[in-house]
C-alpha cells in the first residue's frame, strides 16, 4: 500500500554544509533571512549544498462539489468546468504564471461535472462528476477516495519523472473552501465559526448561511468523525481535488520533491497529508498566508510561516506560483554569491 | 534648479480603465490582493492600462564614512571598498540578483575611501572620499551635498536613457545605518534610541555604543539641526550614498520611472526626497520590511506598506531586487488574463 511507504530523510550533512557555506559568503550573517533559510531547506532536500531550482511542475486539480447545491459560494457550479477550459485556453491567473515561469503545466480533471474534449495540457483521471452532497451523505466513498489519492500520486510521479525542482499543486472546485474548513475543524478539532469565510466573495450573511450549512453537516456525520481516522475524514467532507492534492504531498515528500503549498484548500490537504504522516512536512514550504481566515490558524496548527502576505485569495496554486521566484533567488545567492576569501573581503569583528 | 522641478503627474485616467479591467479578469474580485494594486499603480505611473515591467535598472551607491571612526560598525571601514570590488566582480548579493534578473547594474562610486581601476561596471563619480566625521564637524559642505544629489540625478537619467521600467538603488558604505537613524531622527523629530539598529551585526553592548554616539552627534549639532531644511540635515548628518540616492529617487519622480525602494538606508533617503517633494512619493514602491527597528517606523512615518517581509537586512539593494519578479508577475497577471467575456466564464453573483 503505497500511502505507507516512508517519507524520504532529509540530508542531514549537505544541510550542515549549506550552514557554514551560508555563513561564509560575503554579507553580514543571516542577513538574507528567509532565503538563507530556504538555501538550507533546498540543500537538506536535494542532498547537495548546492541546490538548484531549475523548474516548478504545477498540476491543477478540478472536481466538483455536491455541497454546492446548498449554496455556500458566491459562484455558480458551471464555473469549474468552465475555469477548466480557461486553464486550458491559457486566460487564467495560474496558466500566466505558468507561462512567465516556463514551468510545464497541467489541469488534472479528477471529477468535474462534466467532460471535456481531449486538449494539450488536460489529463482526465476522473472520479466521478463530482461529490455527492455531503449535508445528507459522506461525500465520497472510501474507494473513490483511495482512488483520487492515486490521482494525485501519479501526478506527483509525472513531475518527478519530467526531472522537476519544485512540485506546484493548485485546485479548482466551486465550493471547495467549504470542503476546506469542514476538513479543517475535523482535523484541528476545533469549532468551525471561525475557519469560515468569504471564499470566492461571499458578503456577510452569505458567509452565516455557510457557517449553518457547515454546522449542518459536522451535526450529520458527527458519530462517523468522532475519533475518525484522516482518510475517513477526507472521505466524508473532503473533495477529490483536495484528496488528489494530499495524494500529490504525501508522494511528493516519499519521492524527494520538494513542494510549494498555495493557499487555504492546499494547506487542508496538507493537513490530511501530515495526519497520515508526520515527517511529510519536511518537504513543504508554504508559500502565502491568504485572507481566508482559516489559512493562519491552519498554518499555526502546523507550525509553520508562510514566505508571502500578499492578501491572495485566488487557489489554483497561483500563490505558489507567485513565491516560485524566491525559491529561484535563494538558490542563486546561495550558489554564486563569494566567500569573504574568495572576494577577499574583510569578514566581522 | 532641477531640485524645484515638478513631479510628474500620475495617469489618473489609465489608472482607472486598470481598475476597471482588474474587475473583468477570470477570479473573484480583489482575490490576487497586492499584485492587482501594484498593477494599477504602474498602469498610473505608466500612463497605459496595460503597464509592462519589461527591465530594470540597478545603481548601487558606494561611500564612505567618517563616523566609521568611532566604531559604530561591527565590519572595518576598508570592507566599502572591498564590496565594491565585489560587485563588479559578480559575487555579491546585489549582484548575482542583477544576472538572475538580467538587469543592467552599475557601481557608481560616489564617495569611497580608495580609488578604484577603469572597469566596466563601475561608474566614478566621486564628491570626496569619504564624508567628514559627524561627531566633530558637519558630515559633507553645501556644495558636496548638491553634488551628491546630482549623481544620483544622473543615474536616474542614465536609467530612463536606457528605457529601464524601474529603477532600482542600492547602497555600500560601512556605518550608513549610522547616518540613516541620525537622519531618520531629524527628519521625523523623535528620539533616536528606538531607531538604531544592529546593523551588520553589533551586539547589544555594540548598539549601545552607537546609541550613545549618535545621541553625541545630534547634541553637538543641535543648534543646526533645530528647525533646519531637509537638504541642511542631510549635509549635516548624511552621507554621500544616501544623498545620490535621494537625488535619484526625487530625478525618477520628475521623469515618471517607478522606483523599487530597499531597506532602511533606501526608506532613509527616501525621506529625504520626500521632505522636499512630498508627491514624489506617488512613483516609490517600497519592497520590503527591514529586520532593522527604524524601518518600520520610518514607511509608517510615510505612510506606505512594503510588499515583502523575509527579515532581510542585507541593503545594496537587494531586498528591492527580490521583489523585481513581484511587479512582473503583477503585470503580466494584469496583461494576460482573460475576462470574463472572453473566457465565457460566468462571474460571481
Amino acid at each position: 500500500m503505497w500511502l505507507n511507504e516512508p517519507v524520504k530523510v532529509l540530508d542531514t550533512q549537505a544541510q550542515a554544509q549549506a550552514e557554514a557555506r551560508q555563513t561564509q559568503l560575503t554579507k553580514p550573517a543571516g542577513s538574507l533571512g528567509a532565503l538563507e533559510r530556504l538555501a538550507i531547506r533546498l540543500a537538506a532536500m536535494q542532498g547537495k549544498h548546492k541546490p538548484n531550482m531549475q523548474q516548478a511542475w504545477i498540476s491543477v486539480f478540478a472536481a466538483d462539489h455536491g455541497l454546492a447545491e446548498t449554496g455556500v459560494s458566491a459562484f455558480p457550479q458551471q464555473v469549474t468546468a468552465q475555469m477548466v477550459q480557461n486553464f486550458i485556453s491559457g486566460g487564467a491567473a495560474i496558466t500566466v504564471l505558468a507561462r512567465q515561469h516556463q514551468a510545464p503545466f497541467e489541469v488534472v480533471d479528477v471529477g468535474v461535472k462534466a467532460d471535456f474534449a481531449n486538449q494539450p495540457g488536460l489529463v482526465v483521471d476522473k472520479v466521478g462528476y463530482g461529490t455527492a452532497n455531503a449535508l445528507t451523505q459522506p461525500a465520497m466513498t472510501q474507494a473513490e477516495c483511495q482512488q483520487a489519492l492515486e490521482v494525485g500520486k501519479r501526478a506527483a510521479e509525472r513531475a518527478v519523472q519530467a526531472g522537476a525542482s519544485c512540485f506546484i499543486g493548485g485546485e479548482m472546485g466551486i465550493a471547495n473552501t467549504a470542503s476546506s474548513s469542514l476538513l479543517l475543524a475535523c482535523l484541528m478539532q476545533t469549532d468551525i465559526a471561525p475557519l469560515v469565510g468569504a471564499g470566492t466573495g461571499l458578503d456577510s450573511a452569505g458567509v452565516q448561511h455557510k457557517t449553518d450549512i457547515l454546522q449542518q453537516v459536522l451535526a450529520f456525520h458527527s458519530s462517523t468523525l468522532n475519533q475518525a481516522q484522516p482518510l475517513d475524514i477526507l472521505a466524508c467532507v473532503g473533495g477529490f481535488e483536495i484528496a488528489a492534492l494530499a495524494g500529490a504531498y504525501l508522494r511528493c515528500a516519499q519521492l524527494g520533491l520538494p513542494v510549494l503549498v498555495d493557499g487555504v484548500i492546499t494547506t487542508s490537504a496538507a493537513l490530511v497529508a501530515n495526519a497520515m504522516a508526520p515527517q511529510a512536512k519536511d518537504w513543504w514550504i508554504f508559500s502565502h498566508l491568504s485572507v481566508e481566515p482559516a489559512h493562519k490558524i491552519a498554518l499555526d496548527f502546523l507550525g509553520v510561516k508562510p514566505l508571502l502576505q500578499l492578501d491572495l485569495r485566488l487557489g489554483e496554486g497561483s500563490g505558489a506560483a507567485i513565491a516560485w521566484p524566491l525559491l529561484q533567488q535563494a538558490c542563486v545567492l546561495h550558489n554564486q554569491m563569494a566567500t569573504f576569501a574568495e572576494a577577499s573581503v574583510s569578514s566581522g569583528a
